[in-house]
């Protein structure tokens, strides 16, 4: 039975602006963005090129949509990390959280954040993302050093080169991960984690006061 | 005064087959491979065409000959790291140590490798040399299975997701290291493991015990 109030489906069927959106970013991972046309978007859809414009003016625009979606998310987790009162949580356990949330957003946004991950600035929507991409690579700076100052982090190895290391790795999912596949997000946050705060030494409590302090 | 014993250099001057090489791998690397043409290469030197088919049969031996040069190092790497007796070194010592040469064999040829990471299987050349990769990786998990088995790796994260954690972030140097930057190649070996390895849990000698096992 329809429901009346819902909105009447005329004319035009099946796909809608995420629908678009999807497979574009799909193409665009797949074979790049330089060498995508909106006619290979339209034929992939089965649509004519101008049902696509109806959905969408340009394929400048999808990018930036994309875009958007990933950088969005990334944004909010940095936020709700650098933006918690400092004398609720440590910088220590903000930076934890933020490695396990960026995880999570990495494996709920995997195609937009791969397509992030292989802007060059090619064009003012790329420039525009790459400025984005470096605020928030300056927080997550910030947020080590904060936690380098409280003593809580070890500060043997420069502030700078921790943080491009461990986003390095959090960032390296996008080439291996797989979308259902076998790792859980929730799983694959704990072992990005417990690999980058807890280290892979299975020290036993009897050893570890021996190797801490070399 | 010229060495009589020397090669002469005869009419053809300046480049040989290791900077044709070279060249073809920043373009590889910079505008993709399958957008560079042999034309490219030879503007990109000052050469003719067929100066450059003196130098080399297809774009395709460039790739393999840059793809082999990053395979070659890794592979001694990996043997070298799996081939020690057991009862010389612990799989642990062994694998801490692969780590620390890979970031090495990455800096040391940064272009090679990049082009490496990037090869999605579009040509039997190509196609191989995933195979290799692939030879590679599986390596690397025994050797992580190895330490787990005898005790010296934590074992509450899956072997598997622990060396493709470790060697995503290692790959990732490809994405921000800059050859003849500001980071030392020991330096960033020696962060690399005691990120991974030891952890960035800054833990003094009395808490250890207490957080060792929650």
């Amino acid at each position: 039975m329809a429901d009346p109030a819902a909105p009447a489906r005329r004319g035009r069927p099946g796909h809608d602006q995420a629908d678009v959106l999807r497979e574009a970013v799909a193409l665009f991972n797949a074979q790049g963005y330089d060498a995508t046309s909106m006619g290979d978007l339209a034929r992939e859809l089965g649509l004519t090129k101008s049902a696509i414009y109806h959905h969408v003016p340009s394929k400048e625009h999808l990018l930036g949509m994309a875009l958007d979606a990933a950088l969005g998310e990334l944004t909010d987790a940095v936020e709700a990390a650098t933006g918690l009162a400092h004398d609720e949580t440590s910088a220590y356990e903000r930076l934890r959280a933020l490695v396990a949330r960026s995880v999570e957003v990495l494996v709920a946004h995997q195609p937009e954040v791969t397509l992030l991950l292989r802007v060059r600035g090619n064009s003012p929507v790329e420039l525009a993302a790459l400025e984005r991409r470096r605020w928030i690579d300056a927080r997550l700076a910030d947020l080590v050093r904060a936690a380098v100052e409280e003593g809580s982090l070890r500060d043997d190895v420069e502030p700078l080169l921790v943080s491009r290391l461990l986003f390095g790795m959090v960032n390296s999912l996008v080439e291996w991960h797989r979308p259902r596949g076998d790792v859980d997000a929730a799983d694959l946050a704990r072992a990005v984690t417990t690999l980058a705060f807890d280290g892979l030494h299975a020290a036993r409590p009897d050893d570890l006061r021996r190797r801490s302090r070399p």
